[in-house]
């Protein structure tokens, strides 16, 4: 039986921080790259502030809509880490003393140094299931298909070696750019027949400026590298015609 | 007559180059920002892939919700751009040939450049408005509520002064940082009961990691300057009784 070469996830990302702008979110990219390696396709990303209401809703419409989904942000110890708590709410499960975590934090921490704040961290949903924290001992967890993972990116990285054998993913995408030394206008039309011809290949042309020039990167993304190559001849085919440069970027 | 102090967007960033993880959209942290000067409040981000009915469903959603609606990318000349399209098909109007963007564009190149895949970027929703382009000539459009931007970043932002007139915000969004040097678990508490105390400020904490050390930003937002000065001194209160070292950042 071959894989199932449809598998796809959505990123939840909770935090004020984000919407105001205040602060970058770079743990989708971070995310996405490494879903990829393992076949999983990023089809949505969600940004949404600390409010139990909507974080219920969307995770909700979230994960029934997609295989996975992953969380980021909202289980540290002060009061606007409300993701556990949300997310129990949201399975309609018991939030509670996770044991296994307690014990984690209990040993993780100094002798009396594991306080009342620390320990709102080991509250989680009933029967979830531990994603470890190599970085600062918190873990984050699982329940079903929604992982919850921190919103630091250092802290998040760490972690995703542990859901690794979680995920059931499909084959890996993989991608291929053609850089030109082009304008996206010069192109269109014959980029458009490949892609009408590769309906099944996704193709995205997206302009760019290195070193003060114009450039066009054409990204080919397909499970099926032997469909790459076919458009990558398709696409050379009217480039070498067109006489347009092709460049390293 | 006071100005409605809650006006809320949300921002549509349409690419699959950022659900792939290739690029980092940085376009929701510019326009938030700029939103919060003119007292718009970013309640939500979804990004989502170049597919028609996804587009079209999402910016009805959007669009009911939310005050007003930004959306990124999509409206270059390439077959992977159609937000105008969706746009279009998302109102129930016609999608035709702006004859002013067609003016603006006869004129901005050189005769016989403007060629088949440069009139693809004048084709809107009938009756849209522009909205100018400084930097490299394609304007962006305007249908109701919802404003049609580019993706690339510095095109995007040279284009936000011609939009700000269109926008009728509230109060600007204002917001304190105060940064200490501790732990979120040592303020934890202290920090529900100054939320609990002032129930309509969004207070949010942030660990951080600089220079080596561990640190904590607490981020006090309201349109009301008087309670994040109220916040703040609570905050400080328990800062210093705890011999919390305040620090730059």
């Amino acid at each position: 039986m071959t894989k199932n070469t449809k598998v796809n996830a959505a990123i939840l990302i909770i935090g004020n921080e984000i919407l105001s702008g205040r602060t970058q979110d770079t743990n989708t990219g971070t995310l996405a790259l490494w879903l990829n390696t393992i076949g999983v396709k990023v089809s949505e990303v969600r940004v949404i502030p600390d409010i139990e209401q909507v974080i219920i809703e969307t995770l909700n419409t979230l994960r029934k809509n997609f295989n996975y989904v992953f969380t980021t942000g909202g289980i540290g110890p002060t009061h606007d880490d409300i993701t556990a708590e949300s997310v129990s709410k949201a399975f309609g499960v018991n939030y509670k003393i996770h044991k296994e975590a307690f014990k984690i934090l209990e040993s993780y921490y100094k002798p009396g140094e594991f306080n009342e704040g620390r320990q709102k961290m080991v509250w989680m949903p009933e029967n979830a299931e531990l994603i470890l924290n190599p970085t600062s001992g918190a873990p984050g967890f699982s329940f079903e298909n929604v992982f919850c993972l921190p919103g630091v990116p250092s802290i998040l990285k760490s972690m995703l070696g542990g859901i690794k054998n979680k995920i059931v993913g499909g084959e890996p995408i993989l991608s291929q750019t053609i850089s030109l030394r082009t304008v996206e206008s010069e192109i269109a039309n014959s980029l458009t027949k490949v892609q009408d011809n590769n309906k099944d290949v996704e193709i995205g042309s997206y302009p760019f400026f290195q070193a003060g020039k114009l450039g066009v990167s054409i990204v080919i993304r397909s499970e099926d590298q032997s469909k790459i190559d076919n458009c990558n001849s398709q696409i050379l085919k009217f480039v070498n015609e067109k006489k347009i440069e092709v460049v390293d970027r």
